[in-house]
Formats: structure tokens, C-alpha cells, sequence
């Protein structure tokens, strides 16, 4: 049982909008004709410089790339992540680009604790990452979202980042870090304090194993000082927290729409440029230009 | 007087590479063939695939890009700056790619403390951001660079981060945050603790107000816990502290040449791409298919 | 000219209560008398168990205590600072109790950039933290209330505390680091984000450095995700931003109160106790029971 | 199982020092005598003033004192646990104080994930955290000793500081917060960076749930910059990594004391004070000499 996942197709329901798989394009169209709101500015920067060439269609078609969205929360499904909320926000946005979006919530699956890429191999009965990375692997666009705790990341966040990062003696065929050519981002949700501090550490700990950065890639939604509703709780007047606030609605939105044009950006040109940052080449004696400050004087 | 800063020719001269202006391109070329060690992978490299297309000198050329490296010791010039250090080694591998790299130590300069553009508007008989910010506007590339003081950053380097927060309300011409198209990076240089947590911090600064983050855009040094001598001090055996540290040097390479790649990516493009993220837009109402999770039920 | 400080009577006029010096004691008891709400818990108090003994006034009289408070806002005087209006808040308590509460706005005053006690003796042609750091000195209780900028303290909190670290070869009569036997705590205010990282960082500075620090030493105010109104701002129905909030004003209270309680408990106490703690002891070879790891197996 | 774990008559044995329970006393002065090294302070220290006191082994007796250490370390057991070595080191000058030493490796128990004092009430099968917690409850200090992993708290360490907080709506006999009376410290090992940033995150949760904080509470080891040995591991020359530094072993044996002389503080005064800082006296409407800073114009 793997609850609280959605896949594109699901998203596509609960939003409207096209689905995953053969039918993508025909229902994207579809899907953008009846969105005149939101067709108007793509026919509008049809003649907008972009990549440094004309704005067309094609230029934002986001159809070939993959993004995964891992949730830490700490509540299994079914229960209730508010987390899952803003998730939504943002998968949804992608899948009306035709993006592939697949997710998680981590505290669903028997993921083991330790800094090994499969951690059957030092003692545990079970471990559910080694299947999960192969989703981290295929997704140009990696999403870590999570709550907030006592101001800081959830374990659950902190158990992805450590799994993550056991992987890093693992390089790419350009002899890079594994994570070159990726895109990631942060989405935090909490009661009261501490998105910048969360966001922070997750963008930290992504670009720190190779991830890019987009700009604005942190976006979040907390209440005033003090315990709280959280994120969609539906308030006595019938009104739902945070949905409708301007910052976290914006800085979701264009932290999507950032993610997609980098990933894009990185995946049309095959990964990340490869000079002077391979592994495996600096290990084989190439300096790349290094000259030791030693020299200076 | 401006002591502490390197023009490109100054670091062409210290580290015996091209000089800026009109003779950049021949010196560059003579000096590449100069250093055999590292013009081999120049040569080797030639047939791969680059951007996605073969790699040839005209990829590797950076020369019209602009980086800025921004000290933020809290040692005034003359004095001796161990992060000084390691902003060479950096702004010298750019140096050699014919980058004009310019630099300021941020102490020697009377920066107001406040989050206002121009704090002479605000009270402050004198004010060196607004010049020295048209610096940072010129730049593709900003690096900040500073030391760990109590495990933390320096002074200066927050007030240079909120100096920079202070345009906040400023927009390119394409409606997007001024710092968008720009790429940031962080040398953090210290006796002992926290090249990650300050890392952490300048560079979620940065692309939390428009920049975008490379991968592995922090490099830096520390020694063993506890006092001990700094980045480049000269012990009684003649050796000089860190200057040999693998990591360090990796790290501070690998850097380097992922903010040109990043940076000639986006250059290239005409500024990051501008769809989805636009505050004037939005602020028009447009919403780029973003949907309120409160529809969802 | 020192705008920006109040001294204990001034707050004393602010909050109606009594006057530092000769004329405290007695008028302490008839501000005591006059506050009704407020007495009848010292009242019903009287026979609790305090400090292991009957609870007295004795046990409440707080009045040999010192406390200092930096505002480290970047707004110079007589600019308006939210973050003084908590400092008001716990300044008053304290007040009432008869403690000698001074305070200043750091930014008021020309304090030097860097890590040595005196920055005259380094170059600097002014600093004003020599005549500065005799308060702190005085003072039982430290507490630091500043700022969020970017989800961080400002540089002018990250000055104070390089500051205060620059002390840190000075020991106490017992050989202890100069800082032991007083109490840390810190108050924080922002718009939207931040209280738990700022406090984090100013109460792990003020512990590392020798102070100790009571349950629950941080208070502040943020409102929701994004950009608005600041702590105390007045709205348009009249009503002021964030002074109702009850986890506030609930948390600056214990925070005040806990201030007093360890402050008390060390001031009784002679200072912190020593023994196994004293600088002075170890370097001259005590290792206080210290035993290598090393000699386990 | 339950290995990994020390009680104190074990630690004794390692350490040559006396053994729990009855014999505790006696063995004492046994191991003190016959430590000429560590005794010759005690009985220097006899004419000191202490606790407002003459200093006298009364003073020094802390075998009325219970201590926790959590070892957070992502290893199970019987694997080997780097930051053990520094547990160790604490631990046993604890015991030779007489002090009752618990500890436990965190990640030998199945503790559920989640932000409830009982797991097993909220949808998990097993839960061992009610039944650790028995033991914080017990433990007049408590230790979280944890690796650092890309600069940060392991996941353990987080779901530790959850469930301690977890217990938030809990209070104790005067109406505090239940961790009131108790102290907190830190141990953190690492290859090369993070102590201050993982201390920081660790005693600020422990202060905020209401843990008081001694002087210089965060102790640990890290190597240089970049990867290498882990603290304790025998090099090839024979020498053991990082246990012969200086300023970690002083910081672990100040810590220590500084534990324990603040717990002694708070255990003879039956807890942290009770005035001004009691949860439901607030509720009740207390409000302990607070006053609105709305009424201040």
C-alpha cells in the first residue's frame, strides 16, 4: 500500500487538468484554451525574447521533464499532512505543463536510518530507499517538502538529506557528482516559525550534493508567533488557514515555475557543464587552472 | 584610498595570467598554452559535448562575464585577511578565463547599517552602498566571502546580505526580481567551525532574492576543533596552514567553474527565463496556472 | 547624546512603578500595594516553598540585581524600534521588581567592527564599546533583543556578540571565564519569520561564552508568512499588531521571570561555582577527573 | 537486547572508579584517595567558597544526581559509535562523582516517529519511546550526544528533540513546564564541521522546553576541513584521532561540571523557581507584574 502518493494522472483530476501519458498534449492544449486567464500571457510573451530566442510554445513545453516531490511529514497516511497542501499547490502547476510528477510521503515507507545507499547491507531486515532512489534518480526536479518542529526540520527531512548524501561517492557519466544536472527545491509548512531556517538547510544540503538552485526556490506557509491552525485548517467562519495569502501563494508559484525553467535549462543542454568540476578528472591529477595561494607571495 | 582590492590586472600579474581590457584575449591564449598541465584537458576536452553542443574554446570562453567578490573580514586594509586567501585562488581561475573580476573588502568602506537603498536618505551623513552596489548590479557572478566568528557570520557579512535585501522592491525589466539572471557563491574561511552553517546562510540570502545557486557553491577552510592557526599561516616549519587541503582546494575549484557555467548559461539566455515569475505580472493578476488548494475538495 | 536608553526611573515613570535608588525599597512596596491584580499572587505565594525555603518578599526582592538591555535594531534614534516596545515589556517587570535596569541602542553608538577589546588600540579612530562593556560587566542579566532580516539577526546583534567574544581571554577572580555567574536571554521581533533561529544562534553565543541560560529564555513576535505590519504597529481599526498576542506576551513574562530566578540564584550563590570549570586551573595542569578515552581499552 | 549501553557500575569498571548503589560512597573515597592527581584540587579547594559556602566535599557530592546521555548516532549496536568515546568521557567523570549515569542509543529502539507522547496510540505497533522517556523523566541532566552529518543534527537527534517535545502540555507539580529543574547539555562529533551549528539547534530546544542551560554546554571534536578520520579511530602510527586535543577535552570536563554544579543548584532548591513562570497560573489569569506596552502613550 503506498497512500497519500499521487501520481500525474490523480493531479490532473483534482485540478482539472490534463493527464500523464498519451493523451498529455492534446489535453494540455485543451487544458490551456479553457484557462483564458492563464493563456493570456502565454499568447502575450509569444513574441518575448526567451533562451534567447523567440518565446514560443515550445519553450514552455516542460513535457520531457520529471519532478518528484518527497513529503517528510511525520503522519503516515492517511492521516493529514498539511505539507501536502502546498505540495499540491505546486505538482499541480507542473502537471498542467506536462511535467511528470511523482511523490512520496517518507514516513509511509521502511526507509532505514544510517548513511549507506542500501542499509540491508549493514544489518537492516528492511529498507525501503534503495527503490525509492531509483525515483530520486529518474526526476530532473526534486521537491523536499516538510513541516516545521520546535523551528527546525522534521527527522524525516533530516533521514531523506542523510540518505541523499550516502550516495555521494557515486559520479555521473561526465564523472560529476550524481546530483549535477538536477534542480532542487523546499517547501515548509508550519504553525508559526521557521521556513527560512528549514528552507535553508534543505537548499543547503541539495546544492551541497550537486543540486542547482533556482532563484526563489524556498516558499512556505506559518501563522503568527504562538501554537495555531495550520495550513488549510477550515476555521469555524468556514474559511481556510493560510490558503489564500498572497506571499505563500506567490512564492509557490513562482518558486514552480523557477524549478521548471532551470531544470529545462540544465536538461537541454545535458546536464551540467563539465569542465573543471569532474570528480573524477581532479582525482586524476587535471587542476583545472587551480594555483595554490601559496604561490603568491 | 581603496586598499584590499584587486583589479583582473592585479591578479593577472599575481598569478601571472592575462591582463583585462583589450589584450585579454592574446594573453589569455598565451598563457593557456603556457600551462601545459592545465591546457591539456583544454585540448582533450575539445570533442565533448558542451551545452549540448561540441565543446570548443568559444565555450569555454567567459570573457564577457562579470564576478564580484565581496570580502567581508572584519580586518581593514592593510591587514592581513586569511579569507583573502582563498577569494585569490577563486578570482584567479577567473581571472585566467579572461572574467573581469572585481573585489571590495567591505570594512574599508563606510556601509550605513540600515535596509534602505541609500541611507543618507534616512539619517546616515555618509554611505558607500550606492556605488559600490552599481558594483553588484554589474556583476553576473557575486561571491561573498568572510570569515566564522563564534560559528557564525561576521557583521559585515550580514550587513552587506541586508544591504542587498534592501532593493528588494527593485524589478528588472522583465518584471522579475533585479537579482534574477545573477549567480551567487560563498568562500567562508575560519579557525575551527562552520564553513556549512555560514554557508547555509549567505547562500539561502541569495537565491532567496532572485540568484541562482550552482551546484557545490560553497567552499572554504576550518581546522581541527579548538584555537589554532588560520587559512595560509606560516608555521615554524615553513609550511603554510590549509593551502594544501584537498578538500579545500577541490571545493574552492569546483566552485569556481560551476558559477562560470551557470552564469554563461544565463547570460546566454538573456537573464533567467521570464515565465511564471514575474511580480509585475502577478501583481497584474496574472496567476501562471496556480490554484488555490482550497478548490480541491 | 544617548537618545534611545531608558534608565530604570524613566521606565519606572512609563509603567507607573517605582524609581532606582534610595527611594526603590520603599517605593517597590507601594507600587506593589497599588497593583492589586498583581500582588495577590505574591500574597498567596507567601507560603510556597521558594529556594527550598518558605517564600518571603525576601526571596522575591530581586532589588541587588543588575540587568542590561542591547537593542540591536538597525533603526538609530530616534527612529522608531519594534523591538523596543518588548524590551519595554520586559524591562518593566524587571523594573517593578526593583531591579537596576539599564539599556542601549547599539546602533546609536560608534561601535567598532572586529574581535579585539579595544578597537582604538587596531586602527579604529573611535569605539565606543570600551565604555559599553562596563555595563555589560554590571550587569547580572544580558539580554540581547533584536531584529529579523532575512530570516536572521542583524549585524548589528552578530557586532555585539563579536564583541563580547572578544573578552573571551579574560578570566574572573576565579580563574573562570569572565562571562560565568551571569544570565543570558534574548528577545526578537519580525514581520514574519525567524524568532527560533535568531534566538538560537545569540543564546548558543551567549552559553558558549560562559553564560547561563534559564528555561525558556527567548520571547518574540512574528506575524504570518510574508511581508506586514510589525510588532506594535497601529492598524486602522485602531487596534496595535501583535501586543494581544498571548504566546508573546506569556513568553516574554517567563522569560523575564526565569532571568530573575537564575540570576538570583547565581548572584547568591557567589557567581557560578567553581570547580572544574576554572581556565586558570587547567592550563596549569588540573584536569579534574578528565580521563582519555584513549585509556579504555 | 540492549547493548550499547552502560550503567554505572560499568562506566566504574572502564574508568577504575566506584561502582552504583550502596558501595557508592565508600569506593569514592576510595577512588578519590587514589587518584592523588584529581584530589590534590579537592582538598585545595576546601577553604573555597562555594555555594555562598565554605567549599567542603558536602559541596562537591553529587551522588544524590541522576544523568541521561541519548547517544543519537545513526549506527546500531554493536556497531561502533564514534561520539561514544566523548559519552564515555562525561559519563565517567559523572560517575566519579557518584552521580547515577543512564545513557541509551536511540537508534537500538523502535522509536516511532510522530509528535505524541505514545505512538502506539496514534496508529504505530511498537513505540519504546514511553518507556525512555520513564528515564528522562528520572535524569536530573540530560545529554544528547549526536554525529554530525552534512553539518547537521542526525535524524536522530531530531526525532529525540520531537518526542522530548512531544510532551509540551505536561506540567509539573508547580504548574511549570515539566522539563523545568532539569539541565542540558551537548556532545557533538563530527569529521569536519558543525558542532556550534548542531549545539546550537540542540540546547536551544532543550532551553525552549524548559531545560536550563550552564555555561559552555556544547563540547565535541571534528577534524579539519574536508573528509578523514572520525574521533577515536587509531591511525596508522598507532595515535588515536582527536582524543588528545586540548579544547575538546577541557570543554567536555567544563561541561560536565557545569552540569553538574547547575543541577546541584536547581535539585536543592526543589526545581527551578516557581513565580512568574507557571503555565497554569497564567491560565488561570496571572499575570505576574506584565503589562501591555499598548497602554505605555
Amino acid at each position: 500500500m503506498d497512500t497519500g502518493e499521487y501520481t500525474t494522472a490523480a493531479l490532473a483530476d483534482l485540478f482539472g487538468v490534463a493527464r500523464s501519458g498519451a493523451h498529455r498534449a492534446v489535453e494540455r492544449e485543451r487544458a490551456l484554451k479553457a484557462t483564458t486567464a492563464s493563456t493570456r500571457h502565454h499568447e502575450a510573451g509569444a513574441t518575448e525574447t526567451y533562451y534567447g530566442h523567440k518565446m514560443t510554445d515550445a519553450n514552455l513545453d516542460f513535457a520531457n521533464l520529471k519532478a518528484l516531490f518527497i513529503n517528510t511529514t511525520l503522519t503516515r497516511s492517511p492521516g493529514h499532512s498539511h505539507t501536502q497542501l502546498l505540495v499540491d499547490v505546486s505538482a499541480s502547476i507542473m502537471a498542467k505543463q506536462g511535467v511528470a510528477v511523482d511523490q512520496f510521503r517518507a514516513v509511509d515507507h521502511p526507509i532505514a536510518t544510517g548513511i549507506y545507499p542500501d542499509m540491508r547491507e549493514h544489518g537492516w531486515a528492511d529498507d525501503a530507499w534503495p527503490d525509492l532512489f531509483k525515483r530520486v534518480r529518474a526526476a530532473d526536479i526534486l521537491v523536499i517538502a516538510g513541516p516545521i518542529w520546535l523551528g527546525d526540520n522534521s527527522s524525516e527531512t533530516k533521514k531523506i538529506i542523510e540518505r541523499l548524501y550516502a550516495h555521494s561517492s557515486e559520479l555521473n557519466d561526465k564523472g560529476q557528482w550524481l546530483y549535477y544536472g538536477k534542480v532542487g527545491g523546499c517547501l515548509i509548512t508550519g504553525n508559526e516559525d521557521g521556513i527560512k531556517h528549514c528552507a535553508s538547510n534543505v537548499l543547503y544540503s541539495l546544492q551541497h550534493i550537486g543540486y542547482s538552485v533556482a532563484p526563489q526556490s524556498d516558499a512556505g506557509w506559518i501563522g503568527e508567533a504562538g501554537p495555531g491552525p495550520s495550513y488549510g485548517d477550515v476555521l469555524e467562519d468556514g474559511t481556510r488557514v493560510g490558503v489564500d495569502n498572497e506571499f505563500t501563494n506567490r512564492n509557490t508559484t513562482f518558486m514552480t515555475w523557477n524549478l521548471l525553467h532551470l531544470a529545462k535549462m540544465l536538461n537541454s543542454a545535458g546536464g551540467f557543464p563539465a569542465h573543471g568540476n569532474q570528480r573524477s578528472e581532479w582525482d586524476a591529477g587535471q587542476r583545472f587552472d587551480f594555483q595554490n595561494p601559496e604561490y603568491r607571495s
